[in-house]
């Protein structure tokens, strides 16, 4: 059972009124507009720069998502984010959502997020930038 | 009465599932993102031209909206395009939405939306692109 | 000039990724996003109560906004709520956008929120409930 | 290779705007907007009822998307609609979003969504609702 202890960062992602749907929950959509948030945030925090302005970027090649508990606004969310590869040009990241309940956190959804990094310019694949890979790597999980 | 035939141009913009919220009715935010929609591919449209790439770009002053009936997806809209004043530096529209009913055009809202032209990269105002002046021109109403 | 210390609450709101568009700035259609959610989610946490279970429900019936500065992606932002009219059936409020800089709030936008009355299933004008009232009178700017 | 002729239904949804990125790209997020649109517009159209007010609605319980083409607005899109799976109580799409180009139609993108059938009160999984399963029927590959 995914656990929020599972992941080394936790980021946190309130809902937004017009998160919900027609049915009163949040939708479908909004899932990964939570992982997207999450990943950049955290990359741009943790590189201490803006990502955006480096000479490659990281294009969304690949998403997916589970949906475990529904969410409604004004739910208070963390997203778990851990890397399950570290490529020579892509990183895949296993992500989670959880919802802060009164008895701590409640999963909501599982995901995958693959970033492929391309030449900001051409768009062709290149390694991935150096401050980037240092700080994806202090989330890939120690082999032992 | 605001009607479908005071505008001399209608963009259609069909609704979206998650323009729905919690109420069962379009979002307020949703409307103006049809605005947005419809003025800047009426622009590419009429100029022939990708206004994203010249050297001036308008940039979003001002907007409102006054809601005037409820919508509802799978709703097929119509953008009512006018322009009410062409100045130097700023175009200001007057937009409607429609909704394409049984019985032709409902209201469903009016607003406003006003692009200030700025240089690209310096972003200080600067006089609207000949291109764009040239298709706005044939929005203003005739004085007579 | 408009400052964060004229508005008796400032609800936080994050940025998301994609509330940036083409020309690198949060796209006009966020900051009424920004809006909704910070009136709806004041109004839920002033109340301690779900305000879309009542029998009459908030539908917006004017909105209104005024750029004033450029955001961007990860910026941190909070919403100035103030009530300017509370009336039988209506509230209006007086909402800003700061950004929150390293010298403190950054003005970014001004905006009117117009919330009218009605009863949750036929959708008619209804008075304001009490609790929701009662919320909002605290927000009425004193008078003397 | 996925062609649009393998997809018995392809339902059209146009970029909006905001769609686009800090990139200048359609956000990977937008490609679940145009799943969940698809999937339900041709839902409610297929069956000729509102989906929404049936006694049991489909829950999204998994989606997927695989990245094969950057788009941008103003991009004309469809999305091609299939059922891989049409279980006693869930339905899984095999869908993909084709640009319409100068040349006809290039794949943008391939992906998976899954509507598991709940009570629309209490939430509780039940068989599919007669008319969408019908309806589903129709878009279920013929296995000779």
């Amino acid at each position: 059972m995914t656990s929020s202890s599972d992941f080394p960062v936790l980021w946190p992602v309130p809902t937004r009124w017009a998160d919900n749907d027609h049915y009163g929950h949040v939708n479908n959509v909004a899932y990964y507009a939570y992982f997207d948030t999450a990943v950049n945030a955290w990359l741009m925090s943790a590189t201490g720069t803006d990502i955006r302005d480096l000479g490659a970027i990281g294009i969304v090649a690949e998403t997916s998502c589970v949906y475990h508990r529904e969410l409604s606004f004004p739910d208070l969310l963390d997203v778990g984010i851990s890397i399950e590869r570290l490529g020579n040009r892509s990183i895949s990241y296993a992500l989670a959502i959880f919802r802060r309940g009164e008895d701590g956190h409640q999963l909501a959804a599982t995901g995958r997020f693959v970033h492929v990094y391309v030449d900001a310019t051409s768009r062709t694949p290149v390694p991935i930038p150096d401050a980037i890979r240092a700080a994806a790597q202090a989330l890939v999980p120690d082999p032992s």
